[in-house]
């Protein structure tokens, strides 16, 4: 089959690669419906992520389970399943604590912009739907598997409650999916930080009720002029650079929480002053699994339509075409047909 | 009248200054009932703050009031009060968020080793209780000021809950009135980290049901081994050092909060490390008067005793000799009777 590789910074490669197969008994072997490409691709991508053997890329996912191991038995070739980014168990104590992103197996997914992938833990990771769903409702599917979940994580991590003004730190995928988030959890007033206006209308068509197109300390002005200096409610950390977080801990409110969901690259935290100021943090990789049950009911109910992140659709054999554009911010997520 | 200064490291006297006087229509000048030294006042004698001026010494303070600002409207000369170590309007939006601690007219108080003290913003900072207590409940009601306040804000922010393990960094006041709101807040396992026969005597009569002796990995080993490898479930950290934080994000499992309320001195954190841990963190100075209300009621109906907590009373003239013993850890908490 054909399938994405990366070598080394912004060298993305389709080529000829041996189809999965069950390697343990709890593996699951799914036929992506489609796939994507993720914002975290680009920390390698861009070189920001040494690159030390060429790299199975994809994980976020969503497909008909093709072949299981002998020991899984909640999904069965022929169902529709979404998973999660993080593989787990989901019986372990972090996984019962709902912190499936920790799980004492935690692996991350690979190999997912491919035709076929390999799921192991398979039990503990993906959710069948009761009938396969129709196609357009696949690229939402896809989102919950990770862009939403994490974006939904920022929010449930940020504490974001009903009547409470959010703000939203990063208008990549997860950021409009933290937008989404934060609105559906009955915040009022929903501040998007975005520079770009075709991002800006997503977020407004997301739930953004206002936006802030000024960065740095011009954009702190900005949030506390709107909150009559008193910050936001919620912070939803979505980029993982040290700029954002600063952002981020300027614009919280004393005592409120910000979730953070980038990846922190160069981020360095003073104890003393993250002390004084009171700002109250918790990040990591979304515990998906948690939330998957719930967003996959939203989307196949069509109450949300996160699949509207995806603003750019190629076939699989273009996947270095669909880094580029997402590199050079041509296009805020890439779906890729498999 | 006598009061406590500090000079400079390891330098404390006990001079003639004199007597508060009402400065603001919102201020009080109370009559301290008893004063006490903080274990955060060995910061600056210990030399890990500077001195650039001698320091009027003493933020925690419960009294009979004696005078009061021409605004005052709460509190009347002739009752006793309680007051936080944080100066607050208890009006503004942080305030009202329970944030008091991180008002927007926050001061620190000083000048409460004395027997007299002037308390800025009287009617958001002060408690009044309907009749003056009798003066066996004196060391209680003084602790809420300050030490029991911030062991109860370090379990509030790791959310301790019903049934969970609570593990408490630092066996210092702050710690064992950790120990103590833990077991209020319904932890049924609360393991406190002490080397000190005293202080773990003290720990399990404020209801810690375990003790780890061990510091370093040592102590993290036998916490993982005490949890099944999985970790507390809420972390009070109560020391402030790089250590004690270290301490404190290993041994919380992951998805959980770490409450720290010991001032950070030379803590630095790696957001990438802390992202991937998935470690939750809130600290600052505690709201106390958020909690005061409850606090209050709680020594006032006697089903609390914090102020066990002070193992040596000393007349005010003898107020070095309370730092010193303090510092050299001969005493866990020490009573000035003004």
């Amino acid at each position: 089959m054909l399938a994405t590789m990366m070598y080394g910074a912004g060298d993305v490669r389709v080529e000829e690669r041996p189809e999965p197969t069950i390697l343990k008994p709890t593996d699951a072997i799914i036929r992506l419906s489609a796939s994507c490409i993720c914002g975290s691709d680009l920390w390698p991508y861009r070189g920001s992520n040494p690159i030390t053997e060429p790299l199975a890329m994809g994980h976020e996912y969503c497909g008909i389970v093709v072949d299981v191991g002998s020991d899984v038995k909640s999904v069965k070739p022929g169902q529709f399943v979404v998973g999660s980014f993080c593989i787990s168990d989901n019986t372990c104590p972090h996984c019962q604590c709902g912190f499936q992103s920790s799980c004492e197996q935690r692996e991350f997914m690979t190999g997912a912009q491919a035709p076929l992938a390999r799921v192991p833990l398979a039990d503990g990771t993906l959710v069948a739907t009761d009938e396969v769903p129709p196609d357009d409702l696949i690229p939402s599917l896809l989102a919950v598997s990770d862009v939403l979940g994490t974006g939904w994580y920022a929010a449930d991590a940020a504490r974001v409650k009903p009547g409470s003004t959010a703000l939203v730190v990063g208008d990549g995928a997860v950021g409009l999916m933290g937008v989404l988030a934060a609105k559906q959890m009955g915040a009022t007033r929903i501040i998007a930080m975005s520079r770009h206006k075709t991002r800006q209308e997503l977020a407004l068509e997301f739930g953004a009720t206002d936006i802030i197109a000024e960065r740095g300390s011009e954009g702190i002005a900005q949030l506390r002029k709107m909150t009559r200096n008193v910050g936001a409610d919620a912070v939803l950390e979505c980029v993982g650079t040290r700029e954002s977080m600063m952002q981020a801990l300027e614009c919280a409110r004393p005592g409120s929480m910000i979730g953070y969901v980038g990846v922190p690259h160069g981020v360095e935290l003073d104890g003393q002053q993250l002390f004084f100021a009171q700002k109250g943090m918790l990040g990591g990789p979304a515990p998906v699994r948690r939330f998957l049950p719930h967003l996959m009911d939203l989307v196949l109910t069509r109450k949300i339509q996160p699949g509207r992140v995806f603003d750019l659709e190629l076939p699989l054999a273009d996947v270095a075409r669909g880094y580029r554009a997402m590199d050079q911010r041509e296009a805020i997520k890439v779906l890729l047909r498999t």
